[in-house]
């Protein structure tokens, strides 16, 4: 298609990846005629900001309606008809069956492109059409979930709240979460994994959690909702598979979503795991005249090189400028492999994540080294700064391979940073050369991000061994603990057997320590591993067969609250 | 020095730098005696939160002393000595000769690290002598400062303000011109560039001139201070190159540092450019037993090859953890090219540079594209999005060289993204490909840096040429201007000449085009360069010679205020 006719581009699916194609095709070829058919009543809607006009921050329903059929018509000349569905794909005529409320008909195309996203996934729980349980992918869910919250809040008092029960605390989930909490409910919040926002890992989850619990969300983790039973004309029961019974005026249930990829499936087109359409580096499908994008396709992880869907906005607009691109002949920048880069607000936090989690490494059996540190967001003598909590995993070369980060400022510019650095396949030592602009209110001389690069530097040329929380019950059977903070921070709390000896007094007390290690391993830790990273360099010349605890008491406590008295 | 004897490491300069390499030496190295020799009564100072501190925004002065000799003894084993200044260096016998105010000795040492750092220029202005004329580098300055500021505000009254001079619109001149004005001056600022922050490009700088204008800050750009001449017994009058006489009750000169290089110098080290001293990758002078690091020493620029000091702190805390690494005998990291990134909060304003910038790159000869944008810094349809002014260079192959932005929020993330692109070497392909993370609260599905890197693949593979504000006359002379804003954009103001064609309904309005463009080339311009993006397509596909004005009429009207009715 990359001569100078005139031809027919017909796009499945008016929102993201397929709006984005339309719009970049038109820009490319004003003499294409450009259709695109959308099954539901709105196109290019701000999917992504449906919780925040639930919870009340975007004002105005229509500021999510990005353009409208006549917007697009005027300023792209494109043909876009909404209630419009395709039923079936002839790729040998090249049409598409397209079903309206009124008729049907068949359109010819000379390229098509299939942007047919994602839909929910629907959990083994009975009672899921009860009128009270919603889910929240679309404008008319968004539209039913806020008119049963503004009946329910409406004329109730505080003593008297409604209550919501939220199942899947993922990213969309816990948007929800904070936009019910806004709207004066109660909520639960009921997740099968055993934290909030599975794609964290558990260490960073505890921070999240606590931030919920400040918000009167209860939570329910490791259990599943089984049954969603009648309790009233308008409540529900939520049983949960641990016997606990939720009562609830208001169900929303954020659980996941598939590929939407029937069409394309039916049409014979090639699919890939979890059922997501198969797609080239220009995003072409096994049909030469058919593109595929977004939440439906396929794509290639970074880090692991394993693939799957992916049902994030980003990817899905790029994927749409490269097949239009494709479409039209043009060279294409070649699809890079998805990081699979997320960020939420939780309330006043921010959790975020790029790369490869722990849990997906050792999975996919990737050797790494784990790195945590806890900064502050800016230099610790500007007022405000906020601790960021930022774990890392690198391989054994000095690669990155994955960053996380919680905390109230400053959490996203870090993951923006490390989700290029990713891309560019930096090492901890690129991560220790970045020069990132600094002055007081924004960052300090050494950034986090330098940190991090520092750390993993000693951690993987052997400067400073490092021992994990996961290992706390070897290294208390086995090992001397040294904790090296201040008389107070041990007073509040520490390990038990533990010797203490400040870091400022370890050089002249370095007898006591060898006399308890008794020959045994001797494992350091202070509040963060700043302190301890200094003790435990002093141990090493002293002969001592020493360790630092990574993350230090701030990570392991968050892992094991029991440890706190 | 990498034997398993105790040796003398001496360090000449107990800030940034310098105290980097003492704490890293003291890590990687128990045994060895570390001496640090400063001249002032301060180790470990926070240099840039001086203005901070003026300010009141950093209330305790103590918060500014990060460490004492004590604690510095106490947690690393430091022998650091506040007070003793470096005379003279006797290489051959590997002695330093050191000064205090009560006598004089000479130290051994194996290895010599010098960190000087910069001292202030001392610009050709009489009366510099004057005890209302201040400089801000260290903290006995700062303390004369602050006390000069709460003897002037104390008991006025607000018709009756005391008035400063900031001479130099550098990044620290204007984190004091803040600081002074939210202690309740009024502030003159004197600049010989022709705009404020000259590191900045001139298309931006327009923006901060707007900020102090809104702060009630008095502007003089282009002239130089020539004289202070004694007003009465306290005040002063500053006459400018321009005959402007400015009165004052206190002066604060900033006008650039030169490298503290008397004592290298005098050593026979070698020196390069501007003085600074010549050090190798790993930071090794052309002594084999002396490093230097800091304000003092010549770096590589990456983009322009160009060497010179660079007085930043972030290159500074790394190149001191190197020299340490390489004094000690360990693999170091090579020290990567500076990108000069920076950083300044004006008011509520936020700068930022890396890379080259416009001046630079063609002073230096280097062929580049520029690509302008003004994206809101998250979502649109969330409240609260910030415009985010950003200006990037591109060479012709497509690498970044250098980026510069100005907004009221999310110019730090974004730069810190650009200066990671940029120490990897990316392309605008890469940068369009970035996977950023995206909520609504954060960014947008297309980040402003994701657009860059599209609005960069468009321009260097001729999809859309450009034209730029700075061939205005040419333009106006040339060829028909065609400005597709609405009307009430255009009405509000335009370019004389201008044919007006709202972009939605140029499609139907050709033949006007042809008509009014008479074969003269067509210069489509919108507000922000979006609109006439897609215009541009438009014409082109109608064989007409178009080309979209980089940044749009938001640039060029920053530029250009006179075009403004």
């Amino acid at each position: 298609m990359n001569d100078r006719e005139p031809r027919r581009i017909v796009i499945v699916g008016g929102v993201a990846g397929g709006m984005s194609a339309a719009a970049r095709a038109r820009r490319l070829d004003e003499r294409a005629e450009i259709v695109v058919l959308e099954q539901s009543d709105y196109v290019s809607f701000a999917n992504c900001g449906l919780p925040y006009h639930l919870s009340g921050d975007i004002e105005r329903r229509d500021d999510l309606l990005l353009h409208t059929p006549a917007s697009l018509g005027a300023a792209l000349a494109l043909d876009v008809r909404t209630g419009n569905r395709v039923t079936a794909i002839d790729r040998a005529a090249r049409t598409v069956s397209v079903t309206t409320s009124e008729s049907s008909y068949q359109l010819a195309y000379d390229a098509l492109l299939l942007s047919p996203g994602a839909v929910a996934v629907r959990p083994p729980i009975d009672g899921l059409d009860h009128p009270a349980v919603h889910s929240l992918r679309t404008i008319p869910d968004l539209d039913a979930l806020d008119e049963h919250v503004t009946r329910l809040v409406d004329g109730r008092s505080d003593d008297d709240r409604a209550r919501a029960v939220v199942v899947g605390a993922g990213f969309i989930g816990l948007e929800a979460v904070e936009a019910l909490v806004a709207r004066g409910l109660e909520v639960d919040v009921v997740e099968l994994a055993d934290h909030v926002l599975p794609p964290l890992d558990a260490e960073l989850a505890p921070l999240l959690a606590d931030e919920l619990k400040a918000h009167d969300v209860g939570l329910f983790l490791g259990v599943s909702a089984q049954a969603l039973n009648p309790a009233s004309d308008t409540a529900l029961s939520v049983v949960l598979s641990d016997g606990t019974a939720l009562s609830a005026d208001l169900v929303l249930v954020n659980v996941g979503v598939r590929p939407a990829s029937d069409l394309a499936r039916d049409a014979g087109l090639a699919l890939g795991r979890h059922g997501a359409i198969r797609v080239d580096e220009d995003q072409r499908t096994s049909d030469p005249h058919i593109w595929a994008v977004g939440d439906a396709v396929e794509v290639i992880h970074a880090v692991t090189g394993t693939v799957g869907p992916v049902p994030l906005a980003g990817p899905a607009n790029r994927q749409g400028r490269r097949a239009a691109d494709s479409m039209l002949g043009r060279r294409t920048t070649p699809q890079a492999a998805v990081l699979g880069t997320a960020i939420v607000r939780v309330f006043g936090l921010t959790a975020a994540v790029t790369g490869a989690n722990q849990q997906t490494l050792a999975q996919a059996g990737i050797a790494h080294e784990v790195v945590r540190i806890h900064p502050g967001h800016h230099a610790g003598y500007f007022p405000g700064a906020a601790q960021i909590h930022l774990v890392a995993s690198f391989a054994p070369d000095g690669r990155l391979l994955g960053a996380q980060a919680v905390g109230r400022d400053g959490v996203d510019k870090r993951i923006d940073v490390l989700a290029t650095a990713l891309r560019a396949e930096m090492t901890a030592d690129d991560l220790a050369e970045l020069e990132l602009a600094y002055a007081p209110p924004y960052g300090s001389a050494k950034d986090p991000v330098n940190m991090l690069g520092f750390v993993a530097q000693n951690v993987l040329d052997g400067t400073t061994p490092q021992w994990h929380p996961g290992e706390l019950d070897d290294v208390l059977a086995d090992t001397l603990v040294l904790d090296v903070r201040s008389q107070g921070e041990f007073d509040r709390g520490h390990l038990k057997g533990a010797l203490h000896i400040p870091h400022t007094e370890l050089r002249g007390r370095l007898d006591e320590v060898h006399a308890a290690a008794a020959g045994r391993p001797v494992s350091v830790h202070c509040a963060s591993g700043v302190r301890s990273h200094i003790a435990t360099r002093v141990l090493l010349a002293a002969e001592l067969d020493a360790r630092n605890l990574s993350g230090g008491w701030l990570t392991l406590t968050a892992l094991r609250p029991d440890l706190v008295p």
